[in-house]
């Protein structure tokens, strides 16, 4: 590998942080980028390992997993996870190859390898890593008044089909936590049931 | 350690995504935050482990330190590499007693350990990630005309004298590329010697 592919690729994927997802921030003044989000999301990795499913988890790789899931966003875009969208995996897939195709052989077909793994969500990394990534996005709603619910006109019910075995899979803790969230979120009137 | 605790610390850590550097995003248009920065500067270690001067680099560590280096920021702030701030250890150090000690005794200690480990820089992994956590605004500001470097009116001098030693001793391959990048920028006339 030359250095120059390495400067070349960190410089392609400082475009993430123009890239603009539907979550605010938890001080509601704008909306996340999605570089941010994927740090927020390494942490919240670290922070509740023990409360996965898994008790081996592999903490090295999950935390890749988090920094590298949505980098084929600068390609693809962010798109709401209430949205059908048939051809996003086509339009992921272009991206992965044209943005991981800019390094080498070997980191190539890692970050390949770690974004098809988070994709198909099989492997307790994965799973672990999509219910934080299903959850942070909910406390956001959560602590903002339903910010996104509300502009998407998401009920109770599209909230609980995507996330409730998303999230419960990769920690059972995660999702008592978070169910208790939405009915108070109910409670308060930002979520329609 | 209580489900809730992490929750706690997830929830306020966001706050470092409005912590903003001086910094510029690669396309130039806005100064970069905190949070997007420490996602950049992991990926960084990853795509740059080949060129540290440390062959048996802790890789999981060294993602750690990056991701959890400037959460003191929250409360301490940012501050330029360039300016003299003889607060800024103490500042930082009361910053992680308060940010840290939300967390329950083990986590707490780890990231106060992290945060410790790389104030001091005497582990490889530590040199590695510093290295990294200087290149990165340098090449900024090479690709975009020397922004920071004519805004608070830095010449040459001190950028060698800032990161020569601090990036060589991470990566001597990575000081190389970057002192190319320093004479193109004063041969551009961004940067005055």
């Amino acid at each position: 590998m030359l250095i120059q592919d390495a400067i070349r690729f960190i410089q392609e994927i400082d475009k993430l942080k123009s890239d603009c997802r539907k979550t605010l921030n938890y001080n509601q003044q704008r909306e996340e980028n999605t570089a941010e989000h994927s740090w927020h999301l390494a942490m919240s990795v670290i922070v509740f390992k023990d409360f996965s499913n898994f008790p081996n988890l592999d903490l090295l790789k999950a935390i890749k997993l988090a920094l590298v899931h949505d980098i084929v966003e600068i390609d693809a875009g962010d798109v709401i996870v209430y949205k059908e969208d048939p051809e996003k995996y086509d339009r992921e897939k272009k991206a992965a190859e044209r943005i991981f195709g800019l390094l080498p052989q070997e980191l190539s077909k890692e970050f390949h390898a770690l974004w098809e793994e988070f994709e198909a969500k099989k492997t307790p990394e994965a799973q672990f890593v999509n219910a934080l990534d299903r959850f942070l996005p909910m406390m956001s709603n959560h602590l903002n008044g339903g910010h996104t619910w509300k502009k998407f006109n998401v009920n109770h019910a599209q909230v609980l089909a995507k996330n409730q075995k998303a999230i419960s899979s990769g920690s059972e803790e995660l999702w008592k936590m978070a169910s208790e969230m939405l009915e108070k979120s109910i409670a308060q009137g930002d979520l329609n049931r």
